[in-house]
C-alpha cells in the first residue's frame, strides 16, 4: 500500500505542476462539470448514499442539491477571481531614502491536497463534498480517502469527477480516490512528504489523530481537522416564557435531525432554573418522544454513541428526562437529560459531545453561573442564544463572552443547517477545530489551501492575469491601499 | 519563575477581555503613541542599540524610522476598519426551499500573543516590532521575550510601550515583557495554556524549537517562525553581459549589508558556467574586497557563522573566490564561493543558510541544471532573477517554477531591503517559514493573529460596528457577493 500511496501522491505532484495555473474560468467549467455529472447519476446515487448511510432518500435530494451547488458557487468564485485578494503597491522611483520597488501579491494554490470525507456527510462533506470543491477550485490536486462507511457512494461520486476530468481535458491525476479500511492508510497519506494539506470532518479522536501524525511531519503542512462539539444554547427567561412551545418543536427537531449525526447538533441547554426552564424541558421531551427512531450511519457510530451515553447517565447527577425506547439493531434512542450547573461543573466529561439524538438541559442558578459553564465550553463550532427583545436588554454583554467561545452566534434559530455562503464560519476555537482561523463551510473554505505570493518589480507581461495592470478580468484589488476594480494606467 | 510566567499570562489574559474590544482609532492612537515615546527616548536608543549589536548608530536612525512608521501604519490599518474582512449575506426570508438567515462575518483578534524578537533587528522586529505591532493592531495583548542579545535596547522599547499604555489609558497589562536568557522561558511561554499565538523571528533551530514545543501543547496555536532563508538568485546569460558590474556592485553591498545578518541575504548564486558568469564572480570578489570588516550581533552568532563557514569550506569541491582576513573579536570575514552543480546537487549541506557576510556561486551546466538546481532550494522568503527583457524572452517559463520556490520574487534588484507595505510578503514554505499562508512583514501580518466569528441572525444594535447597518466607519464590505463600502438599508 506504501508504495501505492507514494504513486498516488507523485500523480497528485505532477498534475499540481500544471493544474496550478488552470485559470478560473477552466476550473469553473471544472467544478460545474463535476456537479453536472453528480446529478447525471441519478437515483443510483440517492439510493446508494440512502443505503449505506441509513439515511432516509429524500435526505440526499437536498445534500445532492447542497453539493452541487457548493461545487457551483466555487466555480463562480473561481471564475470572478476577485479571491485571490490582489494587492499592488505600485513603485515609488522617487520616494526618499529609498525608492519603493513594484510590489504585487496574490494567493497561489500550494500543493496536493488530501481529504478525509465525513461518514454523516456522505456527499457534501465527502468525496466532492466543500473540502475537495475548494482546493481544486484554489487550484489544488486532492486525494480522498474515502469513507469506509460508504464505500460504494463514494466510488460513484469519484467517477463522477473523473468523468468530468476527461470531459474537461484537466490532468488525469487531479483527482484520485483512495479507498481501504486500514487506518494506516490515512496516517501514510498524512505523513507523505508530498502532501501539502489535510482536510478533515469527523470525529475528535480522528481529527487529533490526523493532526498527530501530522505533527510528525519534518515539514510542517496546514491540517484542517473539523472535529463537531457540543454547541451550547442559551434560553433567556422572556424567551421561556413567551415561546417555549415553538422552541421545544425546533429544537426536538434539530437534535433529532440525521438521527442526531451532525456536527452542529444543539447537545447542552442552558437556562436558569425555574418554572419557565422547566415547563420548556418537559415540552421538549414530549415534543422528542412524537420523533421517530432511526438506525444511525453505522455500527461503530451507534456504539460511540452507546458509551457516550453511558458515560452521561452513569453520573448520579445526570437526571433522564426522556430515553426512547429503541428497537433494532443500530437504532439509536433519542434521550434528554437534565443536570444542576454545580454538578456539571464537577464533572468535564459532561462536556464531551455524545454524537447522536442526545441533549442536556443544565440548570444554572442564575446568570453568572450560566456564564461560568458557558466559558468553560469554549471551543465550539457554534453557540446559540434563544432571547427575546427584553431578554437582550437585560443580557447584552452576552455577546462579548459568546465571540470567544465559538466560530458563530445564532440567535433565535437551531444551530443545525449550515448556510453556505460568503459569511459562513464553520470553524471556532479547538476542539471545534485545529485552526481556528479558517472555515470548512463557505467560499472562505478555499483560503486553506492557498497562500500569498509577492512579485517585486516583476515585468508586466510575465504577471498572473489577476496582477496585471490591465485587470481583464476586472477583479477586486486593493492597489496603493484602496480597493478598485479598475485597470491600472 | 514558572510562577512568574502564570501569573504574566494570567494577566495578559485579563488584558485581553477588555483590549479586544477597544476600537480602531484607539488602538491606532495607542500605536501613534509608542512610536512617539519611542522617537522620545532619543539618541540614547540609537546609542544602545548599537552598543549591544555592534551596528553603526546610522542604521538604528533607519530601524527606528521603520520601527515608527510601521506602528503607525499599523494603527492607520485599524483606524480605517477595512482589514476585519467584513462579509454580509442578507437573510432571504423568501427562499425556498429553505429561507436564509442573515449571516456576518468579520475578523476578531484570538488571545494572547508571545512574541520572540529578532537579534539582527533589535528594533523593527524586536519589542516593538512587526509581530508585536501587528498584535496589538489585531487586539491581541502581547508578551514579549527580550532578546539576550540586546537586553538594554529591549528595555528601553519596552518602557515606551509602558509610557503609551499608561498616557492612552489601555489595560497596563496589554503589554508586558519578560527578560533572561534561559531558554526554558520561551518553551514555558509557549506551552503556557493561556497563549494563544507565538511569533517568533530567528533562526532556524530556534524557529523549530519553538514549534516543536508548541506541538506538545493539548491546545494547539498559530506558531508564527520566521527562520531564514539562502534567497537564491539566478543570474541569466544575457544581465551576466550587460549588466556584470552594476550587479557586483549591488551584491557585494547586500551579501555584507548588516555584515550579512538579514535573512533575506543572498546566499546562493546561480549561473551558467562560462566567461560572463567567470568574470561577474571574478568583479564580485573584487567589490567583496572593498567592503569593510565589522563585528557580528554577538558571539553565538558569530560561532555559528565560522561554524556554517567550516562546514560548506570542509567540502573539498567548493572552491574559495574570496575569503576576507578579518581580524579582531567576532569579527566577520566576508567570503564567496564556487562550486559545480554537481557537487553542490551532491551535498545537501550546501543548502543551509550560513548566517553572514557569506555567499556562493552555483555554476550549473545549463539551463536545465540550474532549474534542477532551483528546486532543490523549495522553502525560500524570497529568490531573484537578474535578467534583461532577452533572458525573459528565452526564459519565460521561469516564473512558474520560481513561484513554487518563494514568498517573493524580486526582479533585478537584491532580496535585502524588505519593504514594508500591503503586498508584502515575508513569508514562503517551510523552512523559511513553520506556515506559508502567512508573512511577518507587511499589513497582512495582522492575519496570523485574527480568527473569523459569525454572527446569525444578531440584532443590529448587538452587532459589533463594523457589522452593523449603518456602517458608520464606512469600510469596506462583501455585501451579497459585492465589496462596497455603503451602508445597508
Amino acid at each position: 500500500m506504501i508504495n501505492q500511496l507514494n504513486t498516488i501522491l507523485s500523480n497528485s505532484h505532477e498534475a499540481f505542476l500544471t493544474y496550478q495555473f488552470a485559470s478560473g474560468e477552466s476550473k469553473k467549467i471544472f467544478l460545474y462539470t463535476i456537479a453536472e455529472e453528480i446529478e447525471a447519476i441519478g437515483d443510483t446515487l440517492l439510493q446508494t448514499a440512502s443505503e449505506e448511510s441509513n439515511l432516509p432518500l429524500a435526505r440526499f435530494i437536498g445534500e445532492r442539491a447542497r453539493t452541487c451547488s457548493q461545487l457551483r458557487a466555487f466555480g463562480d468564485l473561481v471564475a470572478e477571481g476577485s479571491w485571490v485578494d490582489a494587492v499592488i503597491d505600485s513603485a515609488l522611483p522617487d520616494r526618499k531614502p529609498l525608492p519603493r520597488p513594484d510590489m504585487r501579491k496574490m494567493a497561489i494554490p500550494i500543493g496536493p491536497i488530501v481529504v478525509f470525507g465525513a461518514s454523516n456527510f456522505p456527499l457534501a462533506y465527502s468525496t466532492a463534498g466543500g473540502d475537495t470543491a475548494s482546493a481544486l477550485a484554489a487550484g489544488c490536486p486532492v486525494v480522498v480517502k474515502g469513507h469506509p462507511s460508504h464505500p460504494k457512494t463514494s466510488v460513484l461520486v469519484a467517477g463522477a469527477i473523473k468523468q468530468a476530468i476527461q470531459k474537461c481535458n484537466i490532468h488525469p491525476h487531479t483527482f484520485q480516490h483512495v479507498v481501504g479500511e486500514s487506518f494506516d492508510i490515512g496516517k501514510e497519506l498524512t505523513l507523505h512528504p508530498l502532501t501539502a494539506g489535510v482536510g478533515f470532518t469527523g470525529s475528535m479522536s480522528g481529527g487529533r489523530a490526523i493532526f498527530d501524525y501530522a505533527q510528525q511531519r519534518k515539514v510542517p503542512i496546514p491540517v484542517f481537522s473539523e472535529m463537531g462539539s457540543t454547541n451550547p444554547v442559551i434560553f433567556l427567561k422572556d424567551a421561556l416564557l413567551q415561546r417555549a412551545p415553538e422552541m421545544a418543536k425546533a429544537f426536538a427537531a434539530s437534535i433529532t435531525m440525521g438521527v442526531g449525526q451532525f456536527c452542529t447538533n444543539p447537545g447542552i441547554l442552558l437556562g436558569i432554573k425555574g418554572s419557565a426552564l422547566h415547563q420548556f424541558t418537559n415540552l421538549l421531551a414530549l415534543e422528542l418522544s412524537l420523533t421517530s427512531n432511526f438506525k444511525m450511519l453505522h455500527e461503530g457510530i451507534y456504539k460511540n454513541y452507546c458509551t457516550g451515553l453511558d458515560s452521561i447517565l452513569n453520573d448520579k447527577y445526570v437526571e433522564t428526562i426522556y430515553h426512547a425506547h429503541a428497537v433494532g439493531d443500530i437504532i439509536a434512542s433519542p434521550v434528554l437529560t437534565r443536570v444542576t450547573a454545580s454538578n456539571f461543573l464537577k464533572n468535564p466529561d459532561l462536556r464531551q459531545e455524545v454524537f447522536g439524538p442526545f441533549s442536556m438541559v443544565v440548570e444554572c442558578n442564575n446568570m453568572s453561573q450560566l456564564i461560568e459553564v458557558w466559558q468553560t465550553l469554549k471551543g465550539q463550532l457554534s453557540t446559540t442564544i434563544m432571547c427575546t427583545d427584553h431578554d437582550l436588554t437585560e443580557h447584552s454583554g452576552l455577546l462579548k463572552i459568546g465571540r470567544n467561545i465559538a466560530g458563530r452566534i445564532v440567535f433565535n434559530g437551531v444551530p443545525t443547517g449550515v448556510e453556505v455562503c460568503n459569511a459562513t464560519v464553520h470553524g471556532g476555537p479547538y476542539p471545534a477545530t485545529t485552526d481556528g482561523r479558517f472555515t470548512s463551510v463557505g467560499m472562505d473554505a478555499i483560503k486553506r489551501w492557498v497562500r500569498p505570493i509577492c512579485f517585486q518589480d516583476c515585468p508586466d507581461a510575465l504577471l498572473p492575469p489577476e496582477l496585471q495592470n490591465e485587470n481583464r478580468m476586472k477583479i477586486w484589488r486593493k492597489v496603493n491601499g484602496n480597493l478598485q476594480n479598475q485597470a491600472l494606467s
